[in-house]
């Protein structure tokens, strides 16, 4: 089994729950491909959306953690990209939901509105859970190519 | 003042809360073009997350809503579209942020996860709230033109 490598990022707002979820990620054994912001300093959100974006249509990672103040805006810049299918996640739930039906491979959280450990648990299940396939591969393939 | 346009669609698993939320733009004064589905028959939501892109781009409509069963497929889709910014959103608090910090110009619910009341007191919020611009509007920049 080869080893999974995650991209993760996030601006000012949310790169403390960045780390406590890049420390998970690491001692559940995948790669783990920082690509910033580590610090209090104000950056835009939407570059480091654009950045994981670029990580997984690129090949570089397999999979995304996102986070931002409420998870909205570096969502919609993660998908702009057609090999991205972001969710923002509010739970353990909809964490499950985006990747039964939509195949979801990156999850976005708002650090000014989930808890550490209600992100934790989500990303957890997020990881864990499979895609459900049949009809929902058609419409996940119909945001990969519009037809 | 000119009467706004609010382009509205959902999947078969969100035609219902659409129907609901349809009935209230119009009450409020909205133009409302309505983009199905309009029953339970089984469509895929990219093709309605896309229709509504399609209506804010050709400056159709100002703004969007949409519903799928969690509100996160037809919100990717949505979001492929560089004129949109497509928030799913929870509650009024998420409604009003997605607003003023993103200039979001589509709201996207989930059916089977939001209730009726807390999703047409957020639409409310929605359409109400305005964008705080500022730094915010560098930000918002750069989601319509990656620079």
């Amino acid at each position: 089994m080869t080893t999974k490598t995650v991209a993760i990022a996030s601006d000012h707002a949310g790169y403390q729950l960045k780390a406590v979820l890049m420390d998970d990620l690491k001692a559940a054994g995948y790669d783990v491909l920082n690509l910033g912001t580590d610090g209090p300093e104000s950056v835009d959100y939407p570059d480091f959306g654009y950045a994981v974006g670029d990580a997984i249509a690129d090949g570089k990672a397999e999979m995304g953690v996102l986070v931002c103040g409420s998870g909205i805006g570096i969502s919609i810049a993660a998908n702009r990209n057609p090999a991205v299918r972001a969710a923002v996640v509010s739970d353990n739930l909809t964490a499950r939901l985006a990747r039964q039906h939509n195949d979801a491979n990156v999850i976005c959280f708002g650090e000014r509105l989930i808890g550490v450990e209600a992100a934790r648990d989500a990303m957890r299940a997020f990881l864990a859970e499979p895609f459900e396939g049949g009809r929902h591969g058609r419409r996940v393939d119909k945001l990969t190519s519009r037809t």
